[in-house]
């Protein structure tokens, strides 16, 4: 069996997605397509817009064999963590080949990333008045003439680096992206394929008819009847808000990335009279040229789920590959593996676990049904992996 | 000047006070009336129906001359703290004269506190199976056949056994409650003193026309104009099953009054699926009979405002004298004990004092908010004492 990984958030799942899925079958005569998935919470530090449940569901109807979650504590992470996370976990799973889309697929990733300064050291040269990633990227630029400032050249640039830190044999596979960029906010009626941002805009504002012809049938239906997060700002806030206030000092600066004293604006922001509103205007007020608003994103979700430095820490040591759902291929693919797989494979989650190991994702799981009104379902424990028999 | 002092919750100010402020001039022949009275949370662990401040103008415009705060570390506590609490601070005010109104108001309360088993011992001979003011109370009624059950009655018997701890010069004066008692339920209308609970219970159902007779016409006006709690339940419930879920055991096991693993049981029920969908549903699944309802009520008060053991018992070794409003009597009266006075008095709050000793006060203003859906209004920072001049 040939097989081939593909790192993904699927939020949601849409046309683009089966071109991916296509392409990558493609590019490396692969029979078995594996995705490493964001659970409940994705890499901008948001709920996804469905569960993970759904996500996954509509992936396995749609090409993918295995799904594979990207815990919580890799998946809410700056690019290259996150990058990191789905690359060791592909790799546990024997994968040697990763295909992904971004904006320059003629670059040598891995010679760029072999060149490029290490990331870990890039506190070093960060300009006080810019993000960490600009001022890396302006670095990179000086050293080696790539403008790298696209989301999908970042992620791809994430990966080779992190195939070069792991030293693993993986294989890497750009494929041009089709269309929109990740952030273009435009839809086309006349295409079927259009970025999830502008999905999830066109959703947001409530025009469906945008969204007919760029998603699968089955993201549809979930769009039509599937409890979802396109509000979740408005639970968010009040959440985020009694947190700021109830918490001391002393714990928000526990928080996972709360950095350079922005607890004390948080708190001081969220203790105002009259305060800010709403979600966006508490960020607007906390953010400063320094952070994007993604990482501002991902601080609150941490402060809102209380997940300390040392907790997030011991969580990133222990990593596991927890099976959400699968095809005839993808469970002939993890029998195939089992012997040789390096990291523990979880298909059910019991109370224990949940307690233990999978403690954030559980977690994650619950925020993310306060965020979506959805009354207590199981995400987690006693949940059993998908199972789709290919048409 | 002669002084008298009332322990009160005002929650709401009713006719039955307008009774108690009079006879407690009467019986004293004091001629300011000085009132320590509980903030934004009351003994039973609710928000109070409405805001101090408002509870304070209802008092000072109908016989009140001075409105001082019971800090958020007095006031929500079992009777014997809250008592306590409440004897220190009249004292500390100069007073030396208490009426309270109580169902035996022929008992000698200091001279049973002196027979009667200390308190803070009363672990030693408690009933597993029942509350510990049950047991308490039987082993009082084995040494001293004083059936000790009526509320007003334990508070009562807290003033004496505070004075006798506190070793004041406290003169107690009890008075016959009148008509209701304090978990009398039921409101006739032809009469014009109800208890507190009746009228809250009137409210919840939307029953105003019941509470016309028994309360003056401030109270009526808040009632028809001013933001409450009557709803607070549905707000209480998501904030606490949030905070259930995102804290550790740990962090929860640490809360103020939180006794013999009830954080287990707590989280275990809020991540229930299904799980309680309601407050109620919630503390009927937590309790038992070790506990009586307002015990637990307080509990999750603590819980929801995250205050832990250390802190709580740091905040109750510095209590203050916060000034919620005066008349031109209550005023005079501050400035003659400005110099005998043996706690600091708070006039006014900034930032400072915001976030050191009066941030117990201050957080549980801002959780009133939430749970009465205000906007942020001033509860603490920069807010004036209210003046009122008597007619």
């Amino acid at each position: 069996m040939k097989v081939v990984g593909l790192v993904t958030e699927y939020n949601p799942f849409h046309n683009g997605h089966i071109h991916h899925i296509q392409e990558a079958k493609r590019v490396t005569q692969a029979d078995v397509v594996v995705a490493v998935m964001s659970g409940n919470f994705v890499q901008r530090g948001e709920p996804a817009l469905f569960d993970k449940w759904t996500r996954a569901k509509a992936a396995l109807e749609n090409g993918v064999d295995l799904v594979i979650e990207l815990p919580t504590f890799y998946a809410v992470q700056p690019s290259h963590l996150f990058a990191e996370g789905a690359v060791k976990l592909l790799s546990a799973l024997g994968i040697e080949d990763m295909v992904f889309g971004c904006e320059h697929a003629d670059v040598d990733f891995l010679a760029l990333a072999k060149e490029a300064p290490a990331i870990d050291q890039g506190q070093k040269f960060q300009n006080k008045n810019q993000t960490f990633a600009k001022s890396y990227a302006q670095q990179l630029e000086n050293e080696t003439g790539f403008v790298l400032e696209d989301p999908n050249d970042i992620l791809a640039f994430g990966y080779a680096k992190a195939v070069l830190k792991l030293d693993v044999n993986m294989a890497l596979h750009p494929i041009q992206r089709v269309v929109a960029g990740y952030h273009d906010q435009t839809l086309m009626d006349s295409q079927s394929i259009a970025s999830a941002s502008s999905i999830r805009l066109a959703l947001h504002k409530g025009k469906l008819e945008k969204i007919q012809n760029v998603v699968p049938n089955n993201t549809l239906a979930a769009i039509n009847s599937e409890i979802n997060t396109v509000g979740f700002e408005e639970k968010f806030w009040p959440l985020l808000k009694y947190r700021l206030t109830t918490d001391t000092i002393g714990q928000l600066g526990q928080v996972y990335q709360m950095a350079e004293g922005l607890e004390h604006r948080m708190a001081a922001v969220a203790l105002a009279e009259p305060g800010p509103q709403s979600y966006q205007s508490f960020i607007k007020s906390v953010k400063s040229k320094r952070y994007t608003f993604a990482r501002i994103q991902r601080m609150l979700f941490y402060t809102l789920l209380n997940v300390k430095v040392d907790q997030m820490q011991a969580a990133m040591q222990d990593p596991y590959l927890r099976v959400l759902g699968f095809t005839d291929a993808g469970q002939h693919y993890l029998n195939e593996i089992k012997k040789t797989v390096t990291l523990p494979i979880i298909s059910k989650v019991d109370q224990q676990l949940a307690k233990a190991n999978l403690r954030l994702d559980f977690k994650a799981g619950k925020l993310w049904q306060m965020l979506a009104s959805e009354q207590d379902q199981q995400q987690d424990v006693t949940r059993k992996p998908i199972y789709v028999t290919k048409k």
